[in-house]
């Protein structure tokens, strides 16, 4: 088979690659970040590339989704394409595709109390008179320090490491100690120094906290997009991946695992300490993330009844999972509520400390699976609603996710006015802008009450009369044009269509009917909620009016909304700096009821009730 | 650099070899076993092999070594002859060097318990209106079996196997647990099965035993030499060997871990079942062998003051020491005494109970170091004798080890007469013959009491004159021809030379001394010694009249000698089959007061005195 060259534009990167590889593999291979929303299946034309030399005949699928003018310029989709000759291809967006990841959230006090901790000892010197073995006179010295019982096995690899620790220390060394067991042994006394990440690994971005297990300090934060991303960009896709790829499960983890790592040298390197002075880390994420980080199947979670692997919390050690932190650390992976509420949900709860609140609180992480909890120290409940990519801008027409050139706020004050991440020229819409939009129309009664786009000759409110231009005709269906084609960074206009407000009635829907269920099911009314936690990037970007204008949440809670960051983070570093609030963790796992709303009995009826967008004020 | 062509015979073995190499080198890389007791250093000259074709030059060591004639014939050292061309070379004894390895021993009562149990249970399946994941469900299946309580990490690489399994057994599997551990999780129902093999690592030969972990009946039993003999004979050239070699201690441990796995599946086949059906195995070795199958360096063990670096006893799982036997079973370690006296002694003093014993004992295993212990339920000593190898029959001019052609009795009745093992022509004598043959000349007053071979014509005594013949000088030293070179096999002639006589002296009297420095320390006399307990391969052979004769026990114990057998392999078989008794094992080496005789304040006059023949009856 031939080999041949691909040159990528900008940034001069030269590839040798074998006949017949997509460019999408190509980037993959080659580290190049590049969303694939549909996991390469060349269904959402997300993944356009312009081939500046070398472009072939473009596929059926692309004549399909691409633009006339596109094709003849050279632009094709990564994942369609396949190399036969020497080509160059330019990606346009590509140095912009960095992501608004969220990393603040609200903070709440709590009793720092290390998982692990370090005992300094001088031990014994061995002398003729008394043959005690090195194991034994460290164990001697270990127990005038107060460790007079040693649990589990003998730890081998310490005991190999042993001998020459003691001598080459003059046997002053510093035990790690993780609750009964030595996992440690280290030359001199190290006690001063002991230092952890606490990760909130979600479907699309990873997020890092650098910590000082002593006094809970944030020394540093990163966050990267999950490299996952390019085997698919939902949870679905990839347990297709699982399923169906050679090796699948263990290229995902891989994928993960290396992107915490990279992270853990990024976030040492910016507080300029070392990565070998880390010995916890814990991990907060959705159920199917949890388990492709452990490396476990998740494919019981994607088919009824839905049930994951594991749901307890699970310590391992840093090197089981190829965690490269000091050799000594453990891993503390929060536990899972259910398949699709995973350690994320039960981290967010240990943030907002649902399981001592007296008031009733909703609690909603809107995204493709919305997970939704409901309740108070009395009783909790939580369901996962399955709105599909709407949120994050797939499958909507100009939809992307909250990159830098996409619209994420529109306002319909006199006019029209929007605003742009990184202040570009438009490039299209991420959800909370289309939340915007949908809201604006429908308050302007430009959409009706089923979801039904009107054309201009029904419209009845005045204020909607200004929109006639913006109502149009596009792919033989109606839409809203948001921006022409003229402002556009692409010189694509960007449109709301028909079917991008069925999607999203779909989504919202989803959720909406999620939250009556939850209500039903502990017996309240709306009235009886008095908070309204809004976690997740989705959620703390959105306008909490639209969102109670299209009825994605009960309009009366309004007023009692609040955003609260990255609270799934937060409930990792919780559970990183405190012993109890990561029991405490499992302790809310145990107590909250997990409701599957595909086998509650109204479900259907609830949902398509909730499709409809209410009469607003 | 050129490569050859070295052919072995007998076998028609082809090797391609770099130029330079030796034929030790050559053998070992191709796993051709012959014992190298020097270590490769052409001290010995115990791994002669003759040249058929090409043999070059012998070395200056070459030519002090080997006799004239054997040096025209092409008899050479392999360890000293390096290659420089295509070589044939012979193998004269390979075929024959068969080890007699002790297997047999005295069994005692004991409860069998096994350290593994199995559970079979039946989980729940998965149901919509309960959630519960697969590992939840398990445990609570577990919990309905009276394993309420799971100690320790979740075992992730069970977790990851878990929802195969259970799906693939329709939710019908077997626990497989260690105290309150879950270490394994097959399909259906396997309790009926459970197996274990003991073994016992010697410095020189390997033995196991296959046990069925339920019933204590032993199923087959296999044995080898321990193939790290290549790179040391004893205790201390290995260490060395781990000291000066690059990668020595992974070399030894991957020699001594691949005969186990060897031997593992030996014994699985004559007992016709399957390694998988394995799930636990102990090991019994002295201290060295026992580090340095953990893959812990021993060198501390040969400096002053010869601290081990672990004497607890070590449990492991099989995987973490390359044991391939059931992925969910673990090793049994015993607890070592002190450097010089292992796990190996520690095993015996289980196996005859001395710990429980109302009467004084003294158990005695000769060997290159030989492990002397005394006592009672009161009290229990012991000390390491350094015997050197005489007793293995190194160093001795005609000395071998008790393998086929070696004489290993002789008889001074009316005329000389011996045994040879294998009945062959004699190759040399190993040490329980020099034992017959130095007691008997002690008796005959032809070696008087410090140790001098007396000349013909200072003998006084009648019956010795018969030996006249026999009287001769050898090498420049007087010596007793035992085999004139005519009936040998070799064409050599069989000496006891008065170096060899020395040799012996030094290691009766360093074993001697041990016993005396025992009995000192319990302040008893050897009247109150009931019994007297020979362990190991020595032990077993020698004829106890000769051992008393030249004072390597005192004479006045004879009648108490009793051999038993391979005690070290009854502890580890004990230690297999009973958890308590492997508790029992390291309560023991915890109650065994070790004695070092270096530091001993009167040793040095002790010793001294001890290589002295005591004038006898």
């Amino acid at each position: 088979m031939n080999r041949y060259q691909v040159l990528f534009q900008p940034g001069d990167l030269k590839v040798e690659v074998m006949e017949g590889s997509t460019i999408m593999e190509i980037m993959n291979e080659a580290g190049i970040d590049l969303d694939f929303p549909c996991g390469g299946r060349g269904k959402c034309g997300k993944c356009r590339v312009k081939i500046l030399q070398g472009a072939g005949q473009p596929t059926a699928q692309e004549m399909d989704i691409l633009e006339e003018e596109e094709l003849k310029q050279g632009v094709r989709l990564a994942c369609l394409t396949k190399v036969y000759g020497n080509i160059s291809v330019e990606l346009p967006n590509y140095k912009k595709l960095e992501h608004n990841i969220l990393i603040a959230s609200e903070e709440r006090s709590f009793q720092v109390e290390p998982h692990l901790k370090k005992v300094f000892v001088e031990v014994d010197r061995p002398v003729l008179e008394n043959q005690r073995s090195d194991w034994q006179r460290f164990r001697d010295s270990l127990a005038r320090g107060g460790y007079d019982r040693l649990d589990g096995e003998t730890p081998i690899a310490l005991l190999r490491r042993l001998p020459e620790t003691l001598r080459a220390a003059q046997h002053r060394v510093t035990a790690v100690m993780y609750g009964g067991k030595v996992v440690g042994i280290e030359e001199q006394d190290t006690t001063a120094t002991m230092l952890g990440m606490a990760f909130d690994i979600g479907t699309t971005t990873i997020v890092g906290y650098l910590l000082d297990l002593y006094s809970g300090k944030e020394l540093s934060v990163v966050s990267t997009l999950n490299p996952q991303t390019k085997y698919g960009a939902d949870v679905i896709s990839r347990i297709n991946f699982v399923g169906q790829e050679e090796q699948g499960l263990n290229k995902l983890q891989t994928a993960v695992v290396e992107a915490l790592n990279k992270l853990i040298g990024e976030a040492a390197e910016k507080a300029g300490i070392s990565r070998n002075h880390i010995y916890g880390v814990s991990i907060a994420a959705n159920t199917c993330m949890h388990h492709l980080f452990l490396g476990i199947s998740p494919q019981s979670i994607a088919v009824s009844p839905y049930v994951p692997a594991v749901s307890e919390p699970v310590v391992a050690k840093a090197a089981e999972l190829r965690i490269d932190i000091n050799p000594a650390g453990k891993i503390f992976v929060l536990p899972n509520i259910a398949g699709f509420v995973g350690a994320d949900t039960a981290a967010v709860l240990l943030a907002v400390e649902l399981d001592r609140s007296d008031d009733i609180k909703l609690v909603i992480d809107i995204g493709t699976n919305g997970e939704i909890a409901l309740g108070s120290k009395e009783k909790m409940v939580a369901c996962s609603a399955a709105a599909g990519p709407a949120f994050e801008g797939a499958q909507i027409s100009s939809g992307m996710r909250g990159a830098i050139g996409a619209i994420d706020h529109v306002f319909f004050r006199d006019k029209l006015d929007y605003t742009v991440i990184g202040g570009v020229s438009p490039l299209g819409i991420c959800g909370s802008a289309l939340l915007d939009v949908i809201a604006g129309l429908v308050e302007l009664g430009i959409i009706d009450k089923r979801g039904r786009l009107l054309s201009y000759d029904k419209l009845t409110n005045p204020a909607a009369k200004v929109y006639k231009d913006h109502l149009v005709q596009y792919e033989d269906q109606p839409a809203f044009m948001l921006v022409d084609a003229e402002q556009t960074g692409h010189g694509r206009p960007i449109m709301v269509t028909q079917n991008d407000i069925r999607q999203l009635q779909l989504a919202k829907g989803a959720m909406a009917a999620g939250v009556q269920v939850l209500m039903d099911t502990l017996g309240i009314r709306v009235s009886d909620i008095k908070e309204v936690l809004l976690a997740g990037a989705f959620g703390n970007y959105l306008n909490p009016h639209s969102a109670c204008v299209i009825g994605l949440i009960p309009p009366e809670l309004e007023s009692k909304i609040k955003t609260i960051g990255n609270a799934a983070g937060t409930g990792a570093k919780l559970a990183l700096l405190s012993a109890s609030e990561y029991r405490r963790a499992a302790e809310i796992a145990g107590k909250v009821n997990f409701v599957e709303l595909g086998s509650y009995p109204k479900f259907n009826s609830i949902f398509a009730q909730s499709t409809y967008f209410q009469p607003t004020r």
